[in-house]
């Protein structure tokens, strides 16, 4: 289990690969993000992005799942917030994405001594090494427990 | 359809309605965050929330399909990100949650004239209308063609 304790400012890590196909894609967006360039292969052709892209809480969902697999099990008590999410460039189908973790900042808390406050940058590269998606993850995390 | 030439700042409506059950809860967590607090109901008992909460991205997830579902069809032609989301009070099962939406700010492009960027706050309130969650969404919207 990784604690408050456990966090870095300055440390960066890379967490985990996904790879990305194009009936993930579709069954998210058919449900949560219906846009013509996220579940149409034919009309995405004719949008903005030649093709058919992830949807941005599809991008989400992935980082926060690569997060909990491949990280050690974090005591997280909360998340906060998210901030500077950015859609850099499309996620596409047969992407492999992958997942870096910066973290940015830890401060204890001023209200409770068993706890504090841990900022990270998220980063989503594709396989060419472009940036997919960025933000910056808040969460209040548990200090570790005196035994 | 509504373009960009139709947000006005300062603009303010409810969208929508979402009726959050358990089941969807924990089938959204399962794969995507499978916390304890989001996916078991006895374990989210022991959490600092009491009891079992929606995910975050699951949240975003339903603040992007009511988007769709109710507002006129908008011109989107990218979505560029989400600021300052923060998770204010837990979305529980039964809850029902309204989505509010407020135009922040409409900016025309300064390299394409067809298009604009506008930033609306979106506000995710519970029946008893207590805030559940809040971001600002800025969306590239397409201008009203010329016939």
């Amino acid at each position: 289990m990784k604690y408050f304790d456990d966090f870095f400012p300055g440390e960066v890590e890379k967490v985990g690969e996904y790879h990305l196909n194009q009936e993930e894609i579709i069954e998210f967006a058919l449900k949560w993000d219906p846009q013509p360039f996220h579940i149409d292969p034919i009309d995405a052709k004719k949008s903005v992005f030649s093709g058919l892209i992830a949807a941005g809480p599809h991008l989400l969902a992935i980082t926060v799942r690569l997060l909990g697999i491949f990280q050690p099990k974090v005591a997280v008590l909360a998340g906060l917030g998210w901030d500077e999410v950015r859609f850099l460039e499309p996620a596409r189908p047969g992407d492999t994405l992958s997942i870096f973790r910066e973290c940015l900042e830890v401060r204890p808390s001023t209200s409770k001594s068993d706890r504090g406050i841990v900022r990270n940058r998220l980063t989503l590269k594709n396989q060419k090494g472009q940036h997919v998606m960025s933000l910056v993850a808040t969460a209040l995390v548990a200090k570790k427990p005196f035994y």
